[in-house]
């Protein structure tokens, strides 16, 4: 493009009034909502009451909801966001471009179909909504929005300043508080200095994050992040938490993923854990003198986890005797007790007999990965996400000490478990930030490192459209994820905003991987280059911690409840 | 579902008189296309005639309309598809719901979106259109079609009837003649037999496939299969190429990639060969006697081909002297000819410069992988597509005799290829859907055998929606496939046909595999499972034979000139 096109482009791609045209729209996708809502419930009631059975046989539907909701959600969040900025004089054109193209691109999708994933599109009309309901929609400030909002021109101008601002560790403000953004450099140094340079070969070879570097992150705090300090933690906020895992993620998913684990089982803890479990366990585990694995799954149980079998039998002396498989164990081998969740009441079926324990073991060696008596365990290969390795575990008379029973009553692990999960949920949105984040910086290198038909790539429309889509959802994403943070902060139950947190997260996180890889051409499908890595890193996401269906199975009965 | 549900389903799933309504829908396509092309015609004219330059600036429209066009074309294709079985007494319910959902999510995306891939969605409105343009589509077949063509119950019925009929080779007719279904039972069974017990192994091993398996198929003529008679191959037509290298690739990519470079060479060869070369080359590459290496990429150079550098100069004896590096070289070992694309006319830094070599190597074998002089080369790890390896080449002084010159002219060699790049696009569709059906075989199975909440996958709607959604996108590939084919063997030039097809059958092999994956949960991620091979495999398609981009790009100059 010449210069004096460049400067008509400028001026033209951005909306005049953006703040309030992006605010009108919001009242008619709300509206829009309230209608799906109505629909979707007048679908699954029967006698009045909402019923599981006809949310399963209305999926579509029920799941097309929860996105809906997400859109709706996002928007809504990234219209504070923007409020928030504008108020604080950051609203500075990258921000305005993120924001109008966000309002541009969701609401046509919300016009025209929400891929939930490629291939598998959702539509009003998949809610029961007519003609009608889309009409209503399309107020000025929707037409406006749809028409003129994500265009090439403001997709091409976020890129070019994107490039311009190459120095900021984000692509527009983030709009947290300054300690947050402090942690964030903190963490974004570390990870250039001690995991970028390694990650790749840390996954090529298959092999276990050096102890070293959970050292180190132990000495910055990282386990004991959300701890209270009473308990030896930082006390700080789950936004922390957030600001961490995202830069450890772009760093490398395995690193960001640490802490989990320990995430999981102190809020285990802290929720349900009697005094003394508290006293006992917290500090080791903010110290990261313990580190914990999260052992739930089953080979035949993945995302009904209600239904799990393996067995705890309590003895004469008050303790528990475990028998049973569980798979896909991450960092099973090198750890030191397990959160594991088994069954104490054999006469159930369903979530009501499960129980969590607190199961010391030893840590094993490479030689010897499983030395605790009455358990062996097996390695299971796997396309990304290494660095903590995945077991699979059998327990045949293994033993945990009666005391180790969480909150010391049986029967209530699985509801400890779910409250735990919104955690471990907006965690794991965070990580899927960091893993698009990297897929963004790693493309945006090579896209303006390689050239073809004379310049380079990111010159070609296609190419930095793909980039300033990521740019975008990663803001989305973040809003999403900082808002459902804030919430639990503010103890507020929030599995419903951490499921969409961790529902758009995964997608955006996949979509960037996979946009990634395609700016590398060729390069991309070679072990050698970063890319590959990520593209397989990232394909978890839409798995663990509950799958993208279960996950919309989760927001729908919330929301319809 | 129970029962007496499931029987008003069937009865209310499928639309009435659908074929007509279907054919009303197109003309309203047509016209609408034919707005767009208008549209962005005058976005990338200046001065009366469409510019290049242009074309790049206004990518999004450009390729926007690729898509559209690709759309538009794929529905022609169907309706031609399903009136050619309606004729033949072969319309079946899965026919019809295939065909149903074929349009009611191609027209719903046509309205608003198409996904170009995930995360980036083009619109009319990026191709210039207003909103007038969408209500003039909005015609009452196309409304019936886009609110009730794609619908749950029609997929989950769609799914019913697949397992019914699983015993088929394929869901639904695909309107084939019966000697080609008869070569496709023939491959199929090889496949079964063959190939797929290896497959995974090959792949995890990261092994060259067996000599054994190309002689095996040698025999089965695969290498001749479209060779004149004459020249000892088959003379059979691109679209019995279509189908062998659909049923090779359902068993493993890289055995339905054997043939490609047969196909390149020869194709290469009866376009531009003197007869002296035809005579021969081809007898030995349709007998694999001998075995062709494709050698084009360079490390600078992939989409722009026509800037490549590596240098073949002429000696006095009227040799050539080959110098430069060339990489992503398929099966560049093993082979006995490279197709060799290099510059002769040193003035020149595009694609008139360039010339076609059949240069001849000694193949190489394990641990001597390049023993010819003047030519060594290093092996490229990948993501997928294995069984033949890649590798990096370099050109020192390397001897090409004068009568391997392609034609026997220089100057001619990029045409050349171009011209026979549609076959390898036409033979990469094909391809594209073998591994998207695949997917969908492994996912099936998948689905049927693991269960969850008491019952299978597959009766969840969101699972069988997905399986639902590959069956119908792979039906909607193979008849553009089919369709390129024929004009090929037509005669017609059909560079914007192929490259439709391939296209799409890479996006619709990408999701088919993902989501494949997606619906074994976590044992999707484990390297033993062969989805997770799918998914590594189908990655490729968008990127060689023409990136997705590229092809959007060729396809844009196309329906623009
Ligand atoms: C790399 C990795 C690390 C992991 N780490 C741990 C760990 O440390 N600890 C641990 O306990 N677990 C761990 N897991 C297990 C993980 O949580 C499960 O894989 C996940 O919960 C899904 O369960 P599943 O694999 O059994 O899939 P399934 O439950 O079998 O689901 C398969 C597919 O069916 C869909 N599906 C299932 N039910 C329904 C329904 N009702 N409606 C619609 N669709 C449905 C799912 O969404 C999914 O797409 C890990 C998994 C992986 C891959
Ligand atoms: C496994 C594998 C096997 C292969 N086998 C062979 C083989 O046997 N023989 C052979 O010769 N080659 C082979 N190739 C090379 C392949 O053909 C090239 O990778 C392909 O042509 C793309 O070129 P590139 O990798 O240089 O990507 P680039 O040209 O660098 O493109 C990178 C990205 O930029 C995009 N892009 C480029 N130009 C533009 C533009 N003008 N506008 C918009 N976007 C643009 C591309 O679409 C792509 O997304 C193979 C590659 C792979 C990965
Ligand atoms: C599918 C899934 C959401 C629950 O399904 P379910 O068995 O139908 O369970 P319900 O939703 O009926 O919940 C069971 C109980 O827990 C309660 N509960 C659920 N989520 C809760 C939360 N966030 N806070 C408090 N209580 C909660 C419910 O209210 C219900 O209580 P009730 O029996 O008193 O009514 C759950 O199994 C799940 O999250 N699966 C995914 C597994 C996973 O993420 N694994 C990752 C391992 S790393
Ligand atoms: C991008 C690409 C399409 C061509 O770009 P380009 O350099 O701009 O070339 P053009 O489109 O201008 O074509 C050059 C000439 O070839 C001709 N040509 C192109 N396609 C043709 C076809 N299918 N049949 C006959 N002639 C053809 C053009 O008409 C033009 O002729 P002219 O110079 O006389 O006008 C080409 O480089 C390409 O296909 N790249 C992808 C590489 C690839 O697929 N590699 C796979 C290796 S396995």
């Amino acid at each position: 493009m010449a210069q004096d096109e460049q400067d008509t482009t400028m001026t033209t791609t951005l909306l005049s009034d953006l703040l309030a045209l992006t605010n009108a729209a919001l009242p008619p996708v709300d509206t829009l909502f309230q209608s799906a809502r109505t629909s979707v419930a007048a679908l699954v009631s029967e006698d009045g009451r909402v019923s599981g059975r006809l949310i399963e046989q209305n999926q579509t539907a029920a799941h097309g909801l929860s996105w809906l909701a997400t859109y709706h959600q996002s928007l809504v969040q990234m219209q504070k966001w923007a409020e928030r900025l504008q108020s604080d004089g950051k609203f500075g054109e990258v921000e305005q471009l993120i924001h109008q193209i966000a309002f541009g691109e969701y609401l046509s999708q919300i016009h025209g179909g929400i891929q939930m994933n490629q291939g598998e599109v959702v539509r009003l009309q998949d809610m029961g909504l007519g003609p009608d309901a889309l009409a209503a929609l399309m107020q000025p400030a929707v037409v406006t929005l749809t028409q003129s909002g994500n265009t090439q021109a403001a997709r091409s101008r976020l890129v070019e300043l994107m490039q311009e601002q190459s120095a900021n560790l984000t692509t527009g403000a983030t709009g947290l508080d300054e300690e947050l953004e402090m942690i964030r450099e903190q963490f974004r140094r570390f990870a250039i200095d001690r995991v970028e340079p390694h990650a790749h070969d840390w996954h090529l070879k298959d092999e276990l994050i050096p102890m070293e570097i959970i050292d180190e992150l132990a000495e910055m705090g990282v386990f004991g992040l959300t701890i209270p300090e009473e308990f030896g933690g930082f006390g700080l906020s789950k936004a922390s938490m957030v600001v961490v895992s995202e830069e450890l993620s772009r760093g490398y998913i395995g690193v960001g993923s640490l802490g989990t684990r320990s995430e999981i089982a102190a809020e285990l803890i802290i929720c349900g854990g009697t005094d003394e479990q508290k006293a006992n366990w917290l500090p080791k585990i903010a110290s990261a003198e313990i580190l914990p694995t999260a052992v739930f799954t089953e080979p035949n149980t993945g995302s009904d986890l209600g239904s799990l079998r393996t067995r705890a039998v309590k003895g004469e002396a008050g303790d528990y005797t475990i028998t049973g498989n569980k798979t896909w164990i991450t960092h099973a081998a090198r750890t030191h007790v397990m959160t594991l969740l088994a069954r104490t009441d054999p006469d159930t079926t369903d979530h009501r007999g499960l129980s969590m324990f607190l199961a010391e073991k030893t840590p094993g060696t490479e030689q010897d990965p499983f030395p605790t008596e009455g358990m062996t365990g097996g390695e299971i290969e796997v396309l990304g996400y290494r660095g903590m390795k995945e077991y699979e575990l059998a327990f045949d008379g293994f033993k945990v000490k009666g005391e180790n029973l969480l909150g010391g009553a049986e029967g209530k692990g699985f509801k400890q478990l779910m409250e735990t999960f919104e955690s471990a949920r907006i965690q794991t949105a965070a990580r899927a930030i960091g893993v698009a984040q990297s897929a963004l910086d790693i493309a945006t290198q090579y896209a303006v490192d390689r050239k073809q038909f004379g310049k380079s790539l990111i010159e070609f429309p296609r190419v930095s459209g793909k980039l300033a889509m990521m740019v975008v959802e990663i803001m989305i994403a973040r809003q999403l994820t900082y808002f459902s943070a804030w919430e639990k902060d503010n103890g507020h139950r929030c599995d419903l905003e951490a499921g969409m947190a961790k529902l758009l997260g995964a997608r955006v996180a996949w979509a960037a991987a996979d946009n990634g890889l395609q700016i590398h051409g060729g390069n991309g499908f070679a072990m050698e280059y970063k890319i590959s890595r990520v593209l397989c890193d990232a394909r978890i996401l839409n798995i663990f911690e509950g799958a993208a269906e279960i996950q919309a199975q989760v927001i729908a009965r919330r929301l319809l409840a």
